[in-house]
């Protein structure tokens, strides 16, 4: 059983940032996320795009704002259940929660902060008939280690951003690397687009279009792959393959979030923005783009505001009788779970002779 | 008169920040302010602290925050009038606004926001009976030019960062330089400290200490001062000077904003902080440490938040009846009023062959 203070489901920005503030409280945090990485849609979706409207930064790559926000909370050393969905909540009699992820990792704490964006990205799997089979075993939605890839023949399929960056990264890692998509044109960044034709002339990518995959092949672990071109009648294609790893985007679902209880309204949690951002279950919160309210705007930094707001009542949920006395960080500094201590250089008074 | 559509006073980060997301709705900003150059308390008090809690900042200097907004909201071109103090408002018959400073510069605006943060910040004046007579004439409580003093005799009195600060820059612009300060210890970063000592021990910098100034003469523009070491019973010293600088420290007030009829309690606005932060009064909102309400934290980063829902609000105000949706700056990019345009690179769609 994992314990914490605040357990925070989704590590976006929001998340993240929490673990900032919930620390400058002394307040430790984990996080669970069904994406295999920090960051959240900015790290999965977007992190080559540039966001303008962060305060602050006349403009950042979503991926460098994650990078930044990890960087700034690594002093309150918050722990990481990755590549998991938060599945189950049940109230303890003490009035604290246990969350069980899909996988079965449980997670205990008194406050509860969902942080889950737009939800858990699922991903949009292939129609094939026995792919559930092989998941795990050879399929894959996510590339979480590319080292698993290391020397084995891998299939890719799709046409967007992530088929074309993983099928050029994985030229340099696995022995093998052929992608299929089901039309000639791909859609994605001009520069990855240039390098797959590159990879493609110089015989490093084996690229099959217009085509799709139509069968898995196996006997426990996958074995292969069979291909169908699908302008012509040639007979499908049998591709001896380690891993198979279709990248058919993600979509967005509140998933098992939306049976806890909670008030949902438009997909997304009701909560009490007149103080703390609370849902209708007191302990709690929801924080970011997963909340509603009047006048809601679904952007990062409202999130920001909404998780300091959140970690100032979650403090005086779990200490009740203490009076907190908010220190600037331009005054206090930060001090760092893991002993590190950030402040101001302090002024001296000496005397001029 | 200058005519814009939300009229900011104080142009610390947080209404600097709203200067951004007006733009976004193509809604133009004015901003007024005390201090004679934007940041507020960041640029005029702490420029050089580092400060910690700016959500994707791991550390930044305030004067750095406020250099970055600058640049940040350059291409929605906003006014300033600078070095003066909002003092009164007048309601027009069609609900919009009129706002003068005390040097009687007059703003029409439908929307006025006021980001005042702890006040305007007044000096702290130093008790010489007839200093009011000399200002502008010899007497200055800030430095918004430092040009002015080119080959000029310059006194400077007080013993913390800004008198240290000051006296050094002004060596190399005055063609002379006295520090006068009541004790003979000052109070300011090492570094400072140090170099006025370096400054002193070569004769570029006159220092009277234990010491103040006790009179001020000239027949009409300021022409010398009188100068007592509080230590011993030597006479004064006349000290024949172009000018005076009392460098004594900002104290913040809410000054004539206190007048105009809005809901004060503990010497902040109380604003509705269920939708947009307005007041009392439709079409007046207040955002940043200068508002309360139930839960506020003074902190720069829940100023971004509220000036972000307030510009939404003033956007639907002034445009009853259209529909604004929300695009993303990550999909519709930055329009500047200057024409400049910002925006993600476009993805491609290629064929591969």
């Amino acid at each position: 059983m994992i314990e914490t203070d605040i357990l925070i489901i989704g590590a976006g920005p929001t998340g993240l940032f929490a673990v900032f503030e919930a620390g400058l409280l002394q307040l430790k945090c984990h996080l669970i996320d069904a994406l295999p990485q920090p960051g959240g849609q900015c790290t999965e979706i977007y992190p080559k795009k540039p966001i303008y409207d962060i305060p602050g930064f006349p403009e950042v790559l979503a991926g460098e704002l994650v990078d930044n926000l990890m960087e700034q909370i690594k002093p309150f050393q918050p722990g990481f259940t990755l590549g998991e969905r938060a599945e189950t909540i049940e109230k303890m009699e003490d009035g604290s929660f246990v969350v069980t992820t899909n996988k079965g990792t449980r997670h205990h704490a008194p406050i509860v902060a969902i942080a889950g964006g737009l939800g858990s990205f699922e991903p949009r799997k292939p129609l094939l008939q026995n792919i559930n089979d092989y998941e795990e075993k050879g399929i894959a939605y996510f590339i979480k280690d590319p080292e698993i890839y290391r020397d084995k023949k891998v299939v890719i399929a799709g046409g967007g951003d992530s088929a074309l960056d993983w099928s050029i990264f994985l030229t340099d890692v696995a022995s093998e690397v052929t992608l299929v998509h089901r039309r000639n044109e791909f859609r994605g960044a001009l520069d990855s687009v240039e390098k797959l034709q590159q990879l493609k002339n110089q015989g490093k990518i084996n690229l099959i279009t217009p085509a799709e995959i139509v069968e898995l092949q196996g006997r426990d672990l996958l074995e292969a792959v069979l291909i169908r071109k699908t302008t012509n009648g040639d007979d499908d294609i049998r591709l001896a393959v380690d891993y198979f790893i279709p990248l058919f985007g993600l979509s967005p679902k509140l998933g098992p979030i939306a049976d806890w209880g909670l008030e949902i309204e438009k997909n997304a949690i009701k909560v009490d923005n007149t103080l703390d951002y609370q849902t209708n279950i007191p302990g709690i919160y929801a924080i970011g783009d997963v909340n509603t309210y009047p006048g809601k705007l679904k952007l990062i930094l409202c999130g920001f505001h909404e998780a300091t707001l959140m970690c100032q009542s979650a403090y005086q949920r779990i200490f009740p009788d203490k009076k907190y006395v908010m220190k600037y960080t331009t005054v206090g500094g930060v001090q760092g779970f893991d002993g590190s201590k950030k402040e101001a250089p302090k002024a001296v008074v000496k005397t001029i002779d």
